[in-house]
């Protein structure tokens, strides 16, 4: 469910008629994405994505989410760019709800992903993070270090409901990650995706019909961290098979593609397996919180937060990063 | 949430393989409908609408409601035609369901139902009904009057606990409802929509900013019927305010372009009060049926029966043809 916000269609002519795009030909909800309600629109001058952002998302922030996919799309990376009314800005208001129009992107997510996905997937991550360089705005990570444990007592009293013991087992685990956790200064910093799951990335067919990234979306929980963060959890999101076992060929496709784009230095590579560790609580605490927070008759699809515990657990026993395939 | 099943896309590639339709380009899940599973597809031919049939749909009625889409569409009726793949076959199978391609229709659904939608409703719904009468396929309607006992039956034990003294309510309302419905051979038959609320019909801006019907989509509760009986679903679905007051304005304009393209008999005229009334507890019947069978954790959105009683008690109250606008 993807639509929480329905829009007159009063009120869209409305909207539409401070923007030079044209007639209104289509308009259709989009099934895909989870915190905000997204449509199709059509006119007369192509297709485009019209967002109305829900309650997840923070006003305030909005405009370095809108900044960061213009700074990006102006510097040839393949993400929605927001487009401007005729009075040149983006961000308007619509149906009571902060509102932006991007331009739609080509091309098919894929919903297993196979080792040909790697390689771009790792080139394009590399990408983003080097277009994003020299982009002046910046946003913590409010899902990052400082918020696991807050997140984490807030799952306190309803966690050992999902299976027995597992406060017990993420107190000890993340004690340990934000133990080992790189120290501010010894890592490179820059703008991250921080959610670059397989449906955040759409793919067509290039030359000899190997895929080829036509489009990276949803830019709403990007911040400013760890670049090598992004790494780990894009090693988290694309290298588990559905028994959740571990597959170190995807995971060196990704990982070399993406040195190949951005070299990393011998303390980034050092750092992945904690970084991973740390993804996949992140994960996991969000999903947990999810799980103990939402009411079980709820529109919303509740995912599994044990999924990202098997994760957790493969990244604990590793030390050096040459088992996950660097 | 309109996307039950999910496509490979390895599987979406070997699917279009079979079609004329140029490359793959875009694929995203579609969030209206609620009974099938729907995405946009865009290839380097155009748009198009992919449709997975779920458990709701009959398999073997699918070549009846493609045979009349296609007709229809053929007779120069704005509804989807279904696309033939290379072997001529429309109807295939997809992610181990049957699967269809249909062409994709511009225009907008009406969120909100103004009088100047009900006169171009009114023309399109007679002009499905002209472009119907010569073709050769029929199916009962199975949600007709002969299912509406069974449905009661069904919801006896439970629906008093969704309003007190409802089911005695339907009993007799519904006997009374029976008693007079039309004798068969009585009144017009032909092929009916019987679903043709505002979701299923697009508008687009005509001359003068003029609402024109665009597209009618969702032919899988079409049937073989009275031919009045969907001029009466179409009073419960396009004629009733938030607040549930009939307007009378809309109805007119309904009728009156209806009747301009298609003539109602006398005996059809006199009918519509029943009719309307057969509309509003079939609509009221499936709702309630639904309400009392849905677990409650399920990912479905439980309409109100209610709203349906409160549409049946208004036209208990209606006698004649003149108080519904005619």
């Amino acid at each position: 469910m993807a639509v929480y916000t329905d829009v007159q269609d009063e009120a869209l002519r409305a909207y539409l008629a401070d923007y030079d795009l044209g007639e209104l030909v289509a308009f259709r909800g989009i099934a895909e994405g989870v915190e905000n309600s997204n449509y199709a629109l059509k006119t007369t001058k192509g297709d485009w994505i019209l967002t109305l952002y829900e309650k997840r998302v923070e006003p305030a922030e909005l405009p370095y989410f809108l900044g960061l996919m213009r700074h990006l799309a102006g510097r040839g990376l393949a993400c929605p760019e927001p487009v401007a009314g005729r009075d040149g800005q983006a961000l308007r208001e619509l149906a009571g709800r902060p509102a932006a129009i991007c331009t739609f992107l080509p091309g098919v997510w894929p919903r297993r992903v196979r080792p040909e996905h790697c390689a771009p997937l790792g080139t394009a991550l590399a990408e983003l993070h080097l277009a994003g360089m020299d982009f002046a705005g910046s946003r913590p990570n409010t899902l990052g270090p400082a918020g696991w444990r807050p997140l984490l007592e807030a799952c306190r009293d309803s966690g050992d409901e999902v299976r027995p013991g597992l406060i017990a087992e993420l107190d000890a685990t993340l004690a340990g990650i934000l133990a080992q956790w790189p120290a501010p200064g010894t890592l490179p910093v820059g703008q991250i995706h921080a959610d670059l799951f397989p449906d955040n990335v759409f793919f067509l067919d290039g030359p000899q019909g190997r895929p080829r990234v036509s489009g990276i979306i949803d830019f709403y929980f990007a911040c400013s961290d760890l670049l090598a963060y992004d790494v780990a959890v894009c090693l988290n999101a694309w290298c588990f098979e559905p028994d959740f076992s571990f597959n170190a060929t995807k995971a060196r496709a990704v990982l070399a593609a993406y040195v190949a784009r951005r070299p990393m230095s011998a303390q980034e590579r050092a750092a992945l397996p904690v970084l991973c560790r740390g993804a996949a609580i992140r994960f996991l605490l969000t999903r947990l919180f999810d799980w103990t927070h939402t009411p079980p008759g709820a529109l919303v699809t509740r995912k599994d937060p044990l999924d990202y515990l098997r994760r957790l657990r493969f990244f604990a026993g590793i030390e050096g990063d040459s088992a996950l395939g660097l």
